[in-house]
């Protein structure tokens, strides 16, 4: 069969925050689109984007809106995903999925291209994004694990509201708006919108990413601890999270722990490995106070990793200080990465 | 000797944020104060502050300031003390430093009452008060210790601007003033006054709070390690510390996770002693979305505690969230206490 040159895209939550974004990756990647389809819930159906200078209504989602699809995007939401990406395959697409959905789910991949790019064959029709705080995680840490070893990660994170979508971000404005003003700040979504109580996250941390579970971990703790499992193939390495939502709009960053298996390791064997890794930029040089912030890391699709420190107890310990941008490398450009690998690689 | 029923009390550093609120307290508290003598640098001296409805007019410090002051409580740098505190304990007075100048010094207590009180009956004249990141952790973490032991820290903090003084708070409200109105935000301070670069701290997180040492740690990060073997009396306890400064104006939070010496402990024997324990708030309850923030710890003396967990792959591990408001149990409020203890105990 030969290779198509262009493909026929759907962007499924195509006005949300991710959704935006992906829709000017495939623009600036100029990944070979040949036509794009952009979707959505009934309510935000109608809306215009732009792609390549070209304005493109937005459709309501539905069964039917897959047919002729080669690849569907999807971010909108867990509910969405469990509804339409079964219908996408059985029109023939393959579906790369931005939710929680499938991403524990055994017969489908869970893919960092950096990091387990060749899981993505084993694909039956969707492919799942891995969630942001483990995104960018895994891929400063694969390539330790690959050179050292890894027995042991801690991570505490400082996460952007725009996690929560572009909603989370107006409460953030709004809240900092109310705080000038001298008025009570009113929360009414974060820090989970479907949770029972609100609290305000203006100049505040909130403990609490997604809705807790039975063992007093947050869901997105649990997705930190599992998903990096996964996608490492090491069901035996220890983790633990901490996940801390802050009042920034974008990119995540976290505070992280690991134990490497390989003795006598030191600070500038990181750095060999990080300066060399795929996707990783190296920003670490106290001497001149260098170290990735959420600020100077938003708008760029690389991972970078800063505070490179060997624990001062243990040998084999190390802290690193880990910042993307939460919605591209988080969210937008890995699932654009995985599409790219599923063309190139002749996997669609 | 009869004991006195009110003393003279001086204040230097009264018009920066720690002092400002050391007098509210020692007025809040009904602290026994014969005379209220308020000293700052020549550029403050000359302001009036008021302490139980009465103006005081600040004056400069100077080595004479220190006649017939019975206990001098000292925030106004570590220059300042340097310089001053002996002066003041040549005078007779009893000096309680809330900076790092004699933090470390063997001569000198460092104490934070519910931990170590019985520290302060040796000093020599000079009583430190601890970091405000270090305090709230030791006073969380020493009752666990007690009851379970304890053999590993290691803590990520979220830090408010407060922290580096009443300029640092000045910037963060004009830089997000900056942001809406669509200008460029402008950093002239933090991270570190006196350092060579400034990032911008609204909507933004800065991995660098004080100056780096040749370890590749911060300062703050070394106070962590050295102040919480030194009030724990703990030398051979395992801390390692990451400090990161946050866009919010008051409190401190710290994602905290210890390795118990105990076996068979569970996550209730935690709350069980953190219940009973001095100045400490159990706020734990993930099925309501209980648990402390920054804002909910603001101008609160008492050291909040939530998030307990047991580690997932160590049953001696637990994480835990830890909140308190740095001006107050985390400077002024421990500093005021260390006063009330030494009249109480008879130790000046």
């Amino acid at each position: 069969m030969t290779k198509k040159t262009a493909y026929n895209i759907a962007v499924v939550g195509a006005t949300g925050a991710v959704g935006q974004k992906i829709v000017q990756i495939l623009e600036a990647k100029k990944f070979p689109v040949n036509t794009l389809k952009l979707l959505s819930s009934e309510r935000s159906a109608g809306k215009k984007l732009l792609f390549n200078n070209k304005e493109i209504i937005v459709e309501k989602a539905t069964a039917e809106s897959f047919a002729g699809i080669d690849i569907a995007l999807f971010s909108a939401g867990g509910s969405v995903s469990k509804a339409l990406a079964p219908k996408a395959v059985e029109h023939g697409a393959v579906v790369i999925d931005n939710t929680s959905a499938y991403r524990m789910d055994e017969n489908v991949p869970l893919v960092v291209p950096e990091v387990n790019e060749s899981d993505i064959k084993a694909h039956n029709g969707i492919i799942a994004n891995p969630n942001c705080s483990t995104i960018q995680m895994v891929a400063a840490l694969k390539p330790l694990q690959k050179a050292f070893g890894l027995s042991r990660i801690i991570v505490s994170t400082y996460q952007a509201v725009s996690g929560a979508g572009n909603q989370a971000c107006k409460e953030l404005e709004n809240q900092v708006k109310q705080f000038l003003d001298n008025q009570d700040l009113t929360a009414e979504l974060l820090p989970v919108k479907g949770d029972k109580k609100h609290y305000p996250i203006a100049f505040n941390a909130l403990p609490q990413i997604d809705v807790f579970q039975d063992n007093g971990y947050t869901f997105e703790e649990m997705k930190m601890i599992n998903e990096t499992k996964k996608i490492m193939h090491s069901k035996e390495l220890a983790i633990a999270a901490t996940c801390v939502r802050l009042p920034f709009f974008t990119s995540h960053a976290e505070s992280v722990y690991v134990e490497l298996e390989r003795d006598n390791v030191d600070v500038k064997d990181l750095w060999g490995v990080l300066t060399n890794a795929e996707g990783i930029v190296l920003e670490d040089d106290p001497s001149t106070q260098t170290y990735p912030t959420p600020l100077s890391a938003a708008n760029k699709e690389e991972v970078f990793v800063g505070r490179v420190r060997k624990d001062i107890d243990n040998p084999n310990g190390f802290h690193l200080w880990i910042v993307s941008d939460n919605l591209l490398k988080g969210a937008a450009w890995n699932t654009v990465q995985i599409a790219e690998r599923l063309i190139e690689n002749d996997w669609l």
